[in-house]
């Protein structure tokens, strides 16, 4: 079963996504506001039960994805994560001892089959296929092998770049990654009850129908298990956190010259067993 | 008038702060539920009224303060923004072109009064004192000239460090920014009305009563105007988005040998018409 965030008329609803649309749930559960609240409350299964049997109440076409959890308390980003990727850096590095992270807001994402926007200030937009994580239990200095258990859903991550801007400052690349709606998360919430889910899956993205990323979770540098480890040690992870896992190499800002998105393109980013994450690009009104 | 949030009897509360203690607000205006509501709705002239010949609820002594607003929808700090201290960093660069920004999480401070937590992993905890703002009207692509119509309150901020963890990775000091309650903001909101509350301040840092930070904010090389501008640039900056607005030099990191905090140190970070932001220093438990 898949569960997602979805608007209509004006109005936020979580609930399932099936064959010919949507079943709003929200209005079942007043005390859980959002799923965030819902995976707080290990309630996943009690929205599967909900659903049984039910028929949509808002078909393919009504309504809009949002982001899955709308409002989580972090959303961190693993940086450089794929072998390739620390080469294509140039920098003569080694793999480096620990893994890079840094945050993203929520409003710096847009939903399922909604438009990446390229801002008039700099037109060096890029794609990041990504598969994300959603805490399910609360955590710090979680151990690698218990990382899993720490896991209540996966969804997929276009992890948008403003290139020229991650650059900008000494230290950090904040300002690159943090442009409103120019990344996606989404469509929808997988819930996560089998290693293999992870272990045995494959990123791809596609730009305009063209492979442009492809690799297996397993050849992460650092992997998932490890991520949720290290960043426990320093901050609690909460239900409803996410945790962008990595994106593998072949962005457009390796190619020569750069193949940077436009106005019109359309990029896919799919996992195994979690669907297919969609967004057009349109310039800012 | 001073603005807080504090926690007593396992309840948290918002409301006035006065010589002989605490004047609980929140329970008079139900649909604002923290500051960050009565900031959005332009309210902070409402509580000033509401508390006008009330007596305190909460006398000193009984009850924690708590960060003013508790979930902001980002925190973002201005990394070396004094001259000095980026001449401090000793990598032969000059002036850099764009400022440093790194997000913190809510849960890496703490309240004023309240330990600042070394951890057991490292112990290079260190201090950087600082003015925050805190936004009190939406806006993107703000213009400097502008941006002070943005502010709704000032507080300070110790934006404390594990050194150790800022250099773990290659293009971000996100681990070392976010250790739980590393950090403190507070002690209270300070409504913002007049441009010399910034222009002409001074902030200072001390540990165990000894000068260590001391500087004008005049002085910074991205002024706080252009920190709004900046900033706004690729994000919508909302009611209760805090910035933190950088520090001077003389961090513990800078002496030779390095001065970290040690349990039992007492920081305190004051700024002109503000106050002092005071906290001490524990080890884990």
């Amino acid at each position: 079963m898949k569960f997602a965030t979805v608007s209509a008329e004006g109005q936020q609803f979580y609930g399932a996504v099936v064959e010919d649309g949507f079943i709003a749930l929200s209005p079942d559960f007043p005390d859980w506001p959002s799923l965030r609240e819902v995976i707080a409350a290990g309630g996943l299964t009690r929205l599967q039960e909900a659903a049984a049997g039910r028929s949509v109440t808002h078909p393919n076409g009504s309504f809009r994805y949002d982001i899955p959890v709308p409002a989580p308390e972090k959303i961190i980003c693993v940086g450089v994560n794929f072998p390739d990727r620390n080469a294509e850096y140039k920098d003569g590095t080694a793999q480096p001892k620990h893994m890079s992270l840094f945050p993203r807001f929520p409003r710096s994402f847009t939903g399922h089959d909604c438009p990446l926007i390229r801002p008039p200030e700099n037109h060096t937009l890029d794609y990041e296929g990504e598969v994300a994580i959603v805490i399910g239990k609360e955590g710090r200095r979680i151990k690698p092998e218990d990382a899993y258990d720490h896991i209540a859903a996966l969804t997929l991550c276009n992890e948008g770049t403003i290139r020229d801007w991650v650059r900008h400052a000494k230290f950090n690349v904040t300002q690159g990654k943090n442009w409103d709606r120019s990344g996606a998360i989404g469509p929808w919430l997988v819930p996560f009850t089998d290693a293999a889910q992870l272990d045995e899956a494959r990123i791809q993205t596609r730009v305009n129908g063209e492979l442009r990323q492809d690799d297996v979770l397993s050849r992460m540098m650092f992997p998932i298990r490890e991520e949720i480890a290290y960043i426990s040690t320093f901050t609690t992870l909460v239900p409803g956190d996410i945790i962008v896992t990595g994106t593998p190499t072949g962005a457009g800002a390796r190619f020569d010259p750069p193949r940077y998105l436009k106005p019109g393109d359309v990029v896919e980013v799919e996992a195994t067993g979690i669907g297919i994450l969609r967004n057009t690009v349109e310039d800012e009104a």
